[in-house]
Parts: C-alpha cells; structure tokens; sequence
C-alpha cells in the first residue's frame, strides 16, 4: 500500500501522524514498538488532533489508524504504574487520566464529522474502546479485539461503556470476563464492525468509506450524526419529539432545499461550504 | 400469487387498500407509480386505517404490505417542495408533516394488535422506518432497505428514531451515513427483519406469521406488546416491579384461566372474543 | 459425563444439587420429571443458594445446570393453579410469586461472581428467562430456547426483561408473539448464549468457562460486573464519569497493583483471597 509506505515512522517520528487526502483526515498513532499504547501524550495529542479537525472546514471526515502490528493496546501499565510513588499512591494521576482518556473518546463521539477506524491489528482495552467509539470500522482480517484488563486486576470498566453500546450484552461480557481476543469476522458478527477486508486493505477501505461520506453536505452529516447520539438515549416519545424538530431545521436548510432540489431535477447538488 | 392478482392496482384505485383475510386486515399502500411515497394523505390514511383497527374487535392482527416495484420511497419531496412558497418557508407545514408522521409511526407500535410488515421491494427513509415500527418483518429475497437522506441534505432524522432501536449502532450508521441499501439478507442479519422468504412469498408469509398470533388469545397479545415497549424503556428493577403486575394481571384475566386449564387438561383453549 | 453420572437423579434427590469443582459452585436444577419448573420451593432454593454464594469466599464462579431432558419449563402452572381457589382467586399469590421469581433472577444479576448457565435441553418461560439473566450461557446443539406464555394466554412479560436486554427488538418479539422455540444456533447468532456445543458437553464447556473467569482476581471481576450492570442504564456522559471512578478505585486495590506488576514483570500474578 503506498499510503501505508508514505507513513512509515523513523525513530524521530511523532506519537501521531496526521496527514490529509482529500478532504479526509488521516490520523495515525505511530508508536508501533509501544503497540501505540494510549499514554497521556497519545490521549491529549488525539484530543487535540479532534479538535483542530471540528473547527476545519477543509476536513469532512476523519480515518484513525495506526502503525504497527498492533492498533493499540490501551493504556501504558508502566506510565500508570510510575505514580505509585505518588504521594497519595497515584489516585489523583489515575482520576485525571481516566477523565481525560473517556474526554478524548466522547470528542470522538462529539465529533461533528464521521469517524472511521481502521484496524489493522489487535485493539485492546483502551484501544477496542476507540474503535467502539468511532461511528463506523473497518478491520483487516488479521485484526482482533480484546478487554483483556481483568487478566491483570484492572477490569476494563471504561471501555465497556463503549463496548456495550456497540456489543450484545453476552458478547460484552464475555470479552470483559475471559480477556479472550475476538477475531475480525467474530467482531463483525456481533457489531463492533462494520466491515472485514483483506489485510493490507483496510486503510484504504476505511478512506474509500470516510470519502463516500465526505462527498454529503457537511451541514447534514453533522446535524444527523449529533441527533443520532442524543436521541438513541431518550425514549421512544421523546426522541421522535425531538428528531421531528431536527428534521424540521434541517429542511430549512440551504442544502436540504439544495438537495432536494437536485434530486428532483436529476442533477447533482451543490453543498455549502465546500 | 393469488393475494396479489386480487390486489392489482388500476388508475383510479385508493392510495390505500383494506383487505381482510380471516381475522388479519392487509393494508396495502398502493401508488406504486409514486413507489409509495409517504405522502401527507398516505400518512392521514395510514394513521386511520390503524385507529379503525385498534377499534375493530375482529381484526386480530395487520399486515402492511405494498404494491409495485418499492415498498415505499419514503416522505414526497414533490410535496414538500411545494411548501417552499409558504410565507414561512414552509418550516409550519413541515413540523406539522413530521410530527404527523412520527405519530402514524407511534401508532403502530402503540396499536394493542400484532404488525407485521410484508417488504417486497426497497423500503427507503420512511418507508424503512415504516417497517422498523412493526412488530414482526418478513422480506422478500429482492427487499431491500436504505435510509439515504443524507444524499439530498435531509438526514433520516426521524427514520433512525426506528432504525437504531432494531439495528446495532456502527450498522444503524452505516446505514445512516452512507445511504446505501442493505439486502434483505443483511437486514436480517442486523435485525431488521424477522425472515427472508423467496420473491413472490413475502406476502403469503407475512400473513401466515399474522395468522399465527392472532390464534393466541387477543387480550394476552394486547397486555404483552404494550408491557414490552415500556419495559424496554426501563431499568432493570423497574421492568420487573413493572413486569411482576402485569403478569399478575395476566393471570386474574379469564383468557389465562381458561389458557393455564387447557394446558393442563391437554386440550385446545377457547378466547375470549373470538 | 461422569459429571453427569455423577448427578444423576434418585427418586429420594432434592429439588437442587449443589456441588463444587475447585472452585465453581454447580447449582443443577433436579426435579426433571418435572422438568425442572420454577416452583416457589425451586426459586426459593435458587435464591438462598446464591445467598449462600455470596458469601462464600471459596466460590469464584457459577454455572446453572439441569438434570433430564428439559433446562427449565417455567413456572408450575399447577401450583398456580391451585390458588385459583384462594379467597382472593390467587392475585396476592401470584403478585408475590413473581416478585419472588424477579428478585431471584436480579439475584443473578448481582451476584459479584460469575454466572453460567450450561443449557442441555429446551428453556422456556421462566427457564428462558434464567438463562439470559446469567452472565454467560453455554448451549447444547440439542437445547432450544421459548417464550410459550403467549400459547396459554399469560404473556412471558416478567421473562421478557430479561430476554429483551440479550436479544434484538424483532427476534425477542417474534419469540414471545409466536411462542416458538429457537433452535441453539439460533440462539447463538441473535445474543441469548456465547457458544454452542455438541450434546453432552454443555456442562464441561460451561465449567471451563467458568474456571477460566475463575482464575482473575475475584475482587476485579466482582467490580466490573457490578459496573457493567450499572453503567449499562445510564446515559454516555454518566456512564463514563461513573466508568473513571470505577476505574480509578481499581487501580488502588491491591489485585490491580499486583496484577499490573506481574504483567510488567512478566510473571504469573497472585490474586488476594486465593
């Protein structure tokens, strides 16, 4: 693959690459020998990446990927285990760093333009809560999934908050209770994937579907993808309340009139802002 | 398909045909040339034919099938367009639309009798969330599904009110984000169809699944869908003290008293109302 | 099995056999001629066994299993029905029956072991509702799963929170409108059980699944399955600030500390009350 070969890291490399095609922005943790384990670094680095990209308008869509044999493997025991000698054993370190790290997976969900992960090794921990939390996956086949955090007594309770929101309950906790890996097409099966493609393949897939959303109205995929999230957590009365109005503001819009117009005149629409 | 030659459409036939086979009204949206769009009056219709059911003690359960190549292609856009002249924009007329449609959708799911939705074709925006809101789907091999708003700058904004409460969430957004069409197959693999049967048979199986629940005794059917819909809504302990006097309830009522003694005595029970 | 051989029923047996295997509590229901409904005598005992369970250091895991042909039919309509004759027809009989029953299945819930179920035959009702309020459940190829009630006029509605929080919306409908069984693969592919296994060795594969959650540290496991129960009833925002407090109490527990430190020193870890 040559975008995989344009991004080989050197020893001088970042913690994240970034780097833009098209509209898309291509974010890429890049400490393969540390298995891109999510430090306090990686954490505020991606949520800052996050942030630059919501306030860009050039960039419609994001892809997060990585280099290396592993996606990520969650949070770095030895950084966490450095503040034992804390004077208060670590506790106020690990209170920061767990809020930061849960910040940093809600901007991903707050996020007002898609997200897809590209997986194209073992996500873990941490790392399977970052794939839970991107709107949309794809996986190498040679990916695999995993909470292992009960192996080593710290059960992973805040991935699961993703997990379970993508995973059936069973599923969850069975990833949660045995720490066993789950292979890509397992993954698939029980929702925590969109799509299994050959290794080697999955950037670009994960691109090609970013792009296909990038080629919308921004203005709808941001509205739509917010509503999607509130409303998945209302009742049922509430949440067609609530989504009637969207559906409401957004035909008032420029690019729903735009849109509609297009279609009914069998052309192609013109989207703001772009 | 026998069912079917009976119900062919001719130009000056209803938007909407009531049939009933036994004890299961067959609705049929019929402007097939119009793919069955959701139009204002389809909805005003829909929303009738369900209240008169609700009300019609020898109807024990519905099947809403479709004429012609679609299912149905969702809201009219011709007919939304038309209110860009308004002195508002329009924006009275739409809230009035969307609120009138989420409440046929309601309808639905609120209706104390078993809906299944029969899918011959494609079930796109509304009509995809029309078939979400049933109970039960059956899908012919040739269905498919799509919510591609987001392709005219309308998001499926109310359709994912359904959609994301029988799909699992990256696939809901898939769906969602992309616009593209699920096979029947996929869809029920998500969830969102109960079977995949051959083209031509959706209808005959649609009902024969109809005609399955309304054997049961109706006041069980009635006390059992509307306790589902609200428990689901629930925590865990307030569903079981829910559920607890419902199944209480259940079991003062003569149709489990007469249900429960036939058991026992191993012979066929006689409802009440029937 | 000499597992099996080893439980095999006398006519002299109790309603429940209770042995340990290291350190796994087998609970198996043992009244199989009839089919091991859910009396009051049969929730009652499940219920103080779990008590017992609780409390007891030794045990890290549990697996639910059943002698004879059936898991579970549900409850004894027999004993239902023979406090028809009640001053009051049976409504103060049934309403704490079921709140018997339902306290019983949260029991399982918020056990802070694990708990597996290892179905050998078909589980209906109330049976099938204990087999989705388990943690993990493991399936003969032979065993099938019902929500019958619906055929005897009394909706499964308390078994339906359970089965509802495993199972998608339309295939938990299609089981409790139509009562019909769904075969173990089945099951399988919409969430009720993790695996399937060739008949006869439900109880072996159950065990072994048991045993491995049994090897993490009992405090961790404790933890995180009394988080995922909670957390998964909030919204995101609540679940995770509640998620990074769990986390953080966590990690200054001693297994986490000793857990972490083995993984770093590449050692086995030595869990604390073990």
């Amino acid at each position: 693959m040559s975008i995989q070969a344009a991004r080989a890291p050197s020893p001088q490399s970042p913690i994240l690459l970034r780097e833009t095609i098209g509209s898309i922005a291509i974010i890429t943790l890049n400490r393969p020998a540390a298995r891109n384990s999510l430090t306090e670094a990686m954490i505020a680095g991606l949520h800052a990446e996050l942030n630059e990209i919501r306030d860009d308008k050039d960039v419609r869509g994001v892809v997060i990927a990585a280099n290396g044999p592993a996606f990520s493997a969650g949070h770095d025991m030895k950084e966490l285990t450095a503040h034992r000698t804390d004077p208060d054993r670590g506790r106020a370190y690990f209170a920061q760093l767990m809020n930061a790290c849960s910040a940093m997976m809600q901007a991903v969900v707050l996020l007002p333009k898609p997200v897809v992960a590209a997986v194209q090794g073992i996500a873990t921990a941490a790392g399977c809560q970052l794939v839970a939390s991107c709107d949309l996956a794809v996986a190498s086949e040679a990916a695999s999934f995993a909470t292992p955090g009960v192996d080593i007594g710290l059960f992973c309770s805040t991935p699961m908050v993703a997990l379970s929101r993508n995973v059936p309950r069973k599923q969850a906790m069975e990833m949660l209770l045995t720490g066993e890996p789950v292979p890509a097409e397992r993954a698939r099966e029980i929702g925590l994937v969109n799509r299994v493609v050959p290794a080697g393949t999955e950037l670009a897939a994960a691109l090609e579907l970013a792009q296909q959303v990038a080629l919308k109205s921004a203005y709808t995929v941001k509205l739509g993808k917010e509503a999607f999230y509130r409303q998945v957590e209302m009742n049922l009365a509430d949440a067609y309340r609530y989504a009637a109005e969207v559906m409401t503001e957004n035909m008032m819009a420029r690019d729903a009139e735009e849109g509609i117009g297009a279609f009914i005149e069998k052309r192609e629409p013109k989207w703001e802002d772009k």
